[in-house]
């Protein structure tokens, strides 16, 4: 959601006193946004109205002009992996806009291709921007994201760069989407090859944790948002690192409750990075939460995408409190805590991709996608990360075979 | 060019006290820009060294990591069309980055058609991203624009979406995007038939207008841009449009020197409705600077595309001035002089489409791309302009008779 701006001074210096004939318009200007997640259950449900409540009138000019009562008129993208559980899920978005006067269907739900393949293939970027144009969807009109991670990093590239920009609601319907991802700030597909090529940083107008979107995820899929949790509790929070400790067991026997508690603390944290980094769209210095994600990254594609993005970070994230320990800062004792809990969630930490002499490679492309110097987080302690601009593949080949040997042994 | 956030505040707040299990996470941020344009000559001559201080370290922890010195990974893309008419440009720009130690070419010089096509033809997009995937830009690194509006608007819509935005520098050559286009915020290109159908809103780094890169326009060309001169001190600036009354005569007769004076005023103006109008994204209430574009917008269309859009401009100006005097506001002394100048800078106000019944169909064209209500500006007196939310067809219809009789007379 967003705010007016507050401009600040403007005016017209001479660019260089030598240089009568150049002069400069500089102003500078400052633009507010409010970030917004909401946490519910059964958001579908008809006389649950927050979804609706979110939305403002697409004309709230109508008054004035004589026009029709103030309405929103929006467009249901749906994930098909999550229809496929749910059949009834484009019918419950049908009749959640017919029981509540102020949303207007403008049409019918859209059900498209969810993982990867949702940000591989042209054509389905191509097919929700032709229906965003047929149904006249205007900047002031909404597209509402119901998904994992890629279709709601499809849905909001499409909702971003149609007219410049139309609002988007995000109900993310899997643990790393609803903790991490889906309350980000970004969007995009991959293009030329590249993961993420093609995209645009962009506040979505609400976010919308339905607890109950999470119900038919396999396990694999469940467990997998758990690492991120693990990811941001160490570098920001060792309380909520000693909570997810005591939920691992719950967590991965499937309690729901036990889990909410963890998403929900996990993404105020991802949400409380993003406003409050001081460089919310990236535009000075790259300063992502992604310890453990340079392994991670290189993990999933050398793996062919076999690895889920959540299982690699879970590698990434023990990797780098491994080589965080051989570096002198954390302890021993508080690494094998980070396998402890990763494990105790579920996640297996050997991978027989960690003896792969590319892995390394990952660190260049990891600068790379900064754009700057190489910066990687490590950690002094639990609950507390330091930037490190230099990695010693040497210490990194050792950490790997500790990694191997805990876990073998 | 970008600064930091400011954020102001979080917090955890229950949505609603009676509802015990929803609660939601609202923060509140802000983003700080820039938005710099430099006036110059010669912006190409290696003594120039605007352009290069321009630019920041593509890699500024080079330092840090102990890499190469600190300098700036740029690719220009440029208007066939002005290259057609200046064929030393692409060797211009790689003389320019040699001579300067701090600009490195990452790419040789890319030379792809301007005007319309640019945006209509989907291959030219792609061919621009492929060239910044295939050199490496990253999101430091610089795409720098040399063009007319259209070649600029595809090239910052390529540099807003690659990498989720990679940096912008613009060198407008066309009077239209000195004066207004080339000083805003918007990029975009046209899809599924409409004007500007896909876009985003992103600051560039820079803007820089080369007095000298206006050399070789044609007089239609030429002309183009002062219509938007006009219309921004009917709004804005009674001043600024007694000094276009006073230099209409010799921008006709294509003096530099008076046409450098308007164009830096109307650009300023231009920049600070951008920067201190209180939506520069318009994201809340759009807000355009678009005093008679309803019918510009129209008439372009109706011509395909055979009137360009400064021409066009000015018609609607002409008629919603007229249009002010006979619904009260405007003196009709006052939409006389309006003609008049406009009639001084060399435009034919008096078009056969003006009869066109579909004309109209105009109004309600505009209140959709606006996405709310109608809100069309009309003219208090010169230099100072009111909203309206209703036109009347029959008003519109008699201005356009008084607009094609004193054309006629």
């Amino acid at each position: 959601m967003v705010g007016v701006s507050f401009p600040r001074s403007r005016g017209l210096y001479p660019l260089d006193p030598s240089m009568q004939d150049d002069a400069s318009i500089r102003a500078p200007f400052s633009v507010s946004f409010e970030h917004r997640v909401f946490f519910t259950r059964g958001a579908f449900e008809p006389a649950n109205s927050l979804l609706a409540d979110c939305l403002d009138p697409t004309r709230d000019l109508a008054d004035a002009v004589g026009g029709a009562a103030a309405e929103a008129r929006v467009a249901f993208v749906l994930d098909a992996g999550l229809v496929n559980k749910r059949p009834s899920l484009p019918d419950e978005a049908v009749a959640y806009a017919e029981a509540h006067e102020a949303v207007r269907l403008a049409h019918p739900p859209m059900v498209v291709p969810g993982g990867e393949i949702a940000k591989n293939e042209p054509t389905i970027l191509q097919s929700v921007l032709q229906m965003i144009e047929t149904s006249h969807l205007c900047r002031r009109s909404y597209l509402i994201a119901v998904g994992g991670g890629a279709l709601l990093d499809l849905a909001g590239y499409a909702a971003s760069i149609a007219h410049r920009g139309i609002r988007l609601v995000r109900l993310p319907s899997t643990t790393l989407a609803q903790d991490d991802s889906g309350v980000g700030v970004k969007n995009g597909i991959n293009a030329f090859g590249k993961k993420n090529f093609l995209g645009a940083f962009a506040v979505p107008h609400a976010v919308i944790n339905d607890a109950d979107l999470l119900a038919t995820l396999s396990a694999r899929d469940w467990r997998s948002g758990f690492s991120e949790a693990v990811k941001v509790a160490l570098v920001k929070d060792a309380g909520f690192f000693e909570q997810i400790e005591r939920a691992a067991a719950s967590i991965a026997e499937r309690d729901a409750e036990a889990a909410q508690l963890i998403i929900r603390r996990s993404a105020e944290l991802h949400l409380r990075h993003i406003t409050e980094g001081g460089d919310p769209f990236e535009l000075t210095e790259a300063r992502p939460l992604d310890f453990g994600h340079w392994s991670a990254h290189k993990l999933e594609q050398l793996s062919g995408y076999e690895l889920r993005h959540g299982e690699a970070v879970a590698i990434g994230v023990a990797l780098d409190s491994v080589y965080s320990s051989l570096a002198g800062d954390l302890t021993a004792p508080e690494a094998d805590r980070v396998l402890a809990v990763l494990r105790a969630l579920g996640f297996e930490l050997d991978h027989p991709l960690l003896d792969d002499p590319r892995l390394l490679d990952g660190l260049e492309e990891f600068r790379e996608h900064l754009g700057g110097g190489l910066t990687i987080s490590l950690l002094n302690s639990i609950g507390d990360a330091r930037d490190a601009h230099e990695i010693d593949p040497a210490v990194v080949r050792l950490a790997i075979e500790r990694l191997r040997g805990t876990t073998r042994a």
